[in-house]
């Protein structure tokens, strides 16, 4: 019969831990839904400076607007009020490589390019050169440097700027962040135009520096795109659109002819 | 052309609001994770106080251990490894009447006890004889009262007077908490024992007290078992046992007969 | 350390076995997919005539255009294309009690009528009898009965008929299809204008003559819906509109100030 | 406004129209499920003989015991019975790269290796040459082959075989599956060792010879596994087994210390 470990909750006749602390005791009252969401992740009490950067990143991705994770969560809780963990769970599925993944490939992206340095930089100018020939490898290999461009934000995305703010007072701007802002400042040359660093990417590169798991980093984008899809039930609840999207759609359909599916591929 | 109103994020070329306030500037750095999931929820942002009680309720939930929801969290992350969003989704799913309903059935159960009083009471003396009818009417419906009971903690659930403390010293003790608590004091006089007051159920009554949407209460639960989902994750990535338990259900498989199904209604 | 008992699949070093059955040589290519999906919920193999009807039923409910379930796995593909598992999933939370639920609530109330009645009638004279002193019932409870009126087939639902007629040809018209066709005779008489008996009614009756579990009529309707939402996910990948009708809710956003959310309930 | 094209599911006042045919009078009665599932993913009605393979793939993938989908669905199911709709998405979320995806990967890779032939061979001796050149392609690019060998049916996968007859009495055995074939047969050479050809594989490369949609493989296995998970379900609300694993899990937990994270990466 194998044994299940884990150091997350546990509970007794009297007591229950978490993380190795009482619950009630050590940890209700005391810790921040913020910290200990790191703290669960890490098993590691993080610092109030690492807490401050990790609540700026979750502040950052928490709500977008009417995205398509947005959307859906409502239309599910049109569809079947009956279950709001259906409807958040059916937005969370939204959170994947298009709309939610920039965070995650971008920390994941700048972690690579890192592991393969004998040394870190020690300089901007330094910084620079890592960023030039990273660029340039992307380039060369036809690919996307992720965190780089926005649709909107054309002129620079704000969350940029002042994330780096944050890490930078409280001493946690280390080398994802270094290497994402170097990327910021030599990629027109390369590029042959300026594009902006994204706050998707910034959040991704501050997770890292953080010490967060890789293989989570959109994790951390789902939990705040929870609070989010919270706070769209909420506001569909008092002033309700999803009808009048779904009608919207339902309305403007227009009804063709079926388009029989040629396979695309070889037959015998 | 149907608008689509919203209070929560938007975004111009330069800037980004969310709930009306500039998300870098105001927002980012200054708002902590609990804070911001109140003030979307509520579009009101809450005081000091507040926030530490919403936060001590969400630490009471955010995990306990290998619950269905983390075993499933776990096993769907064993089988898709390519969609964290999926595991996690999977895990909320659990989410519903058996496992995380207490806090919004305890919540919904005593607001309507105090949506059917004239006044509310003012001393305890009151409130206990609100909650003895209260008691004695779900006896004589044959329905049990919503947060009262406990499978593990028999003698008492420590995170209940634990929240009961936060709640009184940030002066948040409202009526919800009031009648759960005097349903703790009277109850064993009309069911003949002592069962606890259980930490599911003080959540519903805190969050209630806080004015929290009752339709949501479910969602906070889910908003605290996110970040729990992510801890089972990060615990799975490096003490994977997930396979393990799917082998220990495989391997105790005992293969029998078909039991052909036999409809319980009349037929024709 | 317990068992689990199955009857469905089980695999060995030579032989797969399903439902007791070998699996290669005498289900594949010998039962068709809707023979093996009631099969499987039944653990009972359907005659030829009880897989045409239950086969008619799952026609019925496999597609109605852009219903929410369908504009969800399109937008949920659209935000994350990495994962049709995760799309598939997003539309079928949607079939829950308002857009899927008529078929299990008109299939359970048709249950529980017959399961108070002493003896079933024997023609159409009784069963008009029991129709009207049910919808007599539901409307001195002021409660709908399930499965009449439709917003779009005023006149009548063009699946009802037909779904009664299969039914009939296969000598599967049991009780609950008997018992819905005398409401749509004689509900005018008791409500005052004349309703149809809608096609997601009539596939809860039919389903439930056929034998299945009540509980899990909804899981029918699921099913079928799987097979519809794979064509609108085909459809989409030729014919993409996910991404306008994101647009046309973005570029339509109002964003206004916040509403603080007023507490409905009594507070101290 | 945009419209929304679409030549699924349209309603008038007085008709049901479904892929241009009349719903009720057309397909109600007339078409098998399997059928119609096929009939929505392309447009195009498939024939008697293709609908025979098409069936026989999902009755090969519909289920395979306690598998951690299966066991998924009944523990969410456990913990909210309250949402059939939640427990039969939870369980298709396991449906990912690990568990499901060989069926859509060996769809893809085949169809990538026919892709870059010029003329397809026209006996089995110039499937062989194709076969070996691709298998030490792989080899050479230290890749598997997918749909190449099964942890249980080491001696062959029994679905393999009854597959591939089934494809050549309905003359449905094409370029995809052939290739596949002479995977099988000349592995060996390459490899040093016979591997079997599982059944997933086999099912992807009959799929993609009838010509659907290579990014929707995976969900034709979804659909399969849709009948299975409602088996599951119907077999668990009379056998209950999930609170059983739960316990299982639970019971044999064991609380040890956190251990704490140290992150693989660089840091400043």
């Amino acid at each position: 019969m194998p044994e299940y470990r884990t150091a997350l909750g546990a509970s007794g006749l009297e007591k229950i831990t978490l993380l190795g602390k009482d619950l009630a005791d050590d940890v209700m009252g005391n810790v921040g839904f913020g910290e200990l969401s790191f703290w669960l992740a890490t098993q590691r009490r993080p610092t109030k400076g690492e807490t401050r950067v990790f609540e700026a990143v979750l502040a950052a991705l928490a709500d977008h607007g009417y995205t398509p994770t947005a959307i859906v969560t409502r239309l599910t809780y049109l569809s079947a009020p009956d279950s709001v963990q259906g409807a958040l769970a059916a937005g969370l599925l939204g959170g994947g490589s298009r709309f939610l993944g920039v965070t995650e490939d971008t920390g994941r992206f700048l972690h690579d390019v890192l592991a393969g340095l004998e040394d870190l930089p020690v300089d901007d100018a330094g910084w620079d050169a890592v960023a030039l020939q990273t660029v340039r490898d992307q380039r060369a290999a036809k690919k996307f440097v992720p965190g780089l461009g926005h649709h909107v934000h054309k002129n620079g995305d704000p969350r940029t700027p002042r994330l780096m703010q944050i890490a930078r007072e409280e001493g946690l701007f280390g080398p994802h962040l270094s290497l994402f802002a170097a990327i910021g400042r030599v990629h027109p040359e390369v590029l042959g135009r300026t594009l902006p660093l994204n706050g998707a990417g910034v959040c991704g590169a501050a997770l890292a520096d953080l010490g967060l798991p890789l293989e989570l980093l959109r994790g951390f984008a789902l939990l705040a795109r929870t609070a989010g899809l919270i706070g769209q039930l909420a506001e569909e609840l008092r002033h309700p659109v999803a009808n009048d999207i779904f009608l919207s759609v339902d309305l403007n359909n227009r009804s063709v002819a079926p388009d029989p599916y040629e396979p695309g591929g070889p037959r015998g």
